[in-house]
């Protein structure tokens, strides 16, 4: 990957002391989004790395998921599948449960929103723990989808997401990492 | 614009009676972007319109909004400004609160977002009464943002949005209609 324009889009990401709570560093994509010279190449980066690999779907966390997906999703002519939280799709739908480090979060999908076989591609604008994808990745399984990789534009390494992922037989691929701190 | 296009688009919504209350045909874009020649047509056709205007950045509203406004802002090389619920954005925000046929809600965005004169292009899923596209307005102008028009997947004339916004000298720009009923 050309490391001139990955050292750009990391220089347009917001690091955030304590937010939401102290002690965590908020990894803030808006200002990225808001560049059209970092939004672009992002999305660029992520699908050059998927064109010839017969993405059927790209399967879509809300909220901020949805952003770079759908831009993915447009540039390997596919289609999106939204992972919402419960109560936000109107057909009838799968759920997943994960826990979280308090409490526990639900995503559903549409039963009829992937057609067995397909390839699907999860997007999402940042790996930490990876609760969010493996609750997706579980979601596509359940409907006869083949997962095709896992991409991020931010990684976590030291929550472990991409390693826990990596055991269920999912490879990621992301942008920027930030380790520790 | 293409007919046949279009009325291929349209076949791909699917609407669905008494959601989310009796009385009220909700109309589910979700189906449209799985099928990726809908989905990729419909970024296109609302790109293609603005390709010459110098867009600098797409306004989107949360959540379904975050869909077609990526997809187009990358289509436009353009930034993205997200538009969001209070609480969901991490740095200096402004609000508008605007009322619905029940209650009031509010939409906040970044102050530093938009450079004052930078032409804004507000894109959505659909246009009903006009309010969260009013609102979102109302946030560009306070920080001396242009707004050239808004655009939609879907427009509900009946409720009035479209008109409302040209009463304020927007222009709204739609691919599909959905008439009385």
């Amino acid at each position: 990957m050309d490391q001139q324009k990955l050292d750009y889009i990391r220089s347009t990401i917001t690091n955030i002391r304590d937010f939401p709570k102290p002690g965590i560093i908020f990894r803030d994509i808006t200002s990225l989004i808001e560049d059209r010279r970092a939004f672009l190449a992002s999305v660029k980066m992520i699908a050059d790395h998927y064109r010839d690999r017969g993405i059927d779907k790209v399967a879509a966390p809300e909220a901020r998921g949805f952003i770079f997906s759908a831009a993915v999703a447009t540039q390997l002519n596919a289609g999106l599948v939204l992972i919402r939280k419960p109560g936000k799709l109107p057909r009838e739908v799968i759920s997943e449960k994960y826990t979280l480090e308090y409490g526990e979060a639900e995503v559903q999908c549409h039963r009829d929103s992937i057609v067995s076989g397909e390839k699907i591609l999860i997007v999402d604008d940042l790996i930490a723990t990876g609760g969010t994808a493996i609750a997706t990745a579980n979601l596509i399984h359940r409907l006869d989808g083949v997962v095709e990789d896992a991409a991020f534009v931010i990684n976590l390494p030291d929550c472990g997401g991409a390693e826990a992922l990596k055991k269920l037989g999912i490879e990621t691929f992301s942008l920027v990492s930030f380790d520790g701190e």
